[in-house]
């Protein structure tokens, strides 16, 4: 079982990640069996080639990426972290809320990650 | 496949219940067979009597409880639902930040709800 400072710690270098725009500090969260779901219901990316895919993806629309952490609730080996993603480009840009239930494991690597947010849900950045 | 609407009333229902301190109110958001986990990592409660015990648990301990919505994501049959509750007995209280993820069958009933909040992080109300 992590202790509840690795549970937060590997939510902080998660986070860190997009704000750095670091797609290897980004798949060092993640264990190499990781499943990660983003968003939720879509088919789970397994593994860090699947989830580095992810983040290509990602990483390609956007010219920097702030994430403005609201909450973080450690329970146990998982955490529930309730923030907002902006998300800028060139002059425009757009935000959207999530929640990510983050399960931790004993190496403090995620092994689970499902993010909640709604697509329709997405606002342009004033 | 239960409707985004359907997941929507029943997390309203789910919460209203606790605003009117309704205990029929609140079972009836659940299926039969659903399994509750309220705070992670806490051992389940399955079925209607042992969550029926969950609430005698908690509506014992306030006169009046006040769920404070944030946000709700709605994600297929899933919700993440973010809110504070707040309690209130005689002159006092207390207030808790809480992420329910909430799966809903196709009867619109709650299947299964994990509730995130740290017991540690419970304040006074002001």
């Amino acid at each position: 079982m992590p202790s509840p400072e690795q549970v937060r710690a590997v939510v902080d270098d998660y986070l860190a990640s997009f704000s750095k725009k670091d797609r290897n500090a980004f798949l060092a969260c993640f264990a190499d069996d990781a499943e990660q779901v983003d968003p939720v219901p879509s088919p789970p990316n397994v593994g860090k080639e699947a989830i580095g895919q992810f983040w290509d993806n990602v990483a390609g629309m956007a010219d920097k990426m702030e994430p403005l952490l609201d909450r973080v609730h450690v329970c146990g080996n998982e955490a529930a972290v309730v923030f907002t993603m902006n998300a800028r480009s060139g002059e425009g840009g757009s935000a959207i809320d999530i929640v990510d239930i983050i399960t931790v494991n004993d190496d403090g690597r995620i092994a689970s990650l499902r993010a909640y947010w709604d697509p329709a849900a997405i606002r342009p950045l004033t």
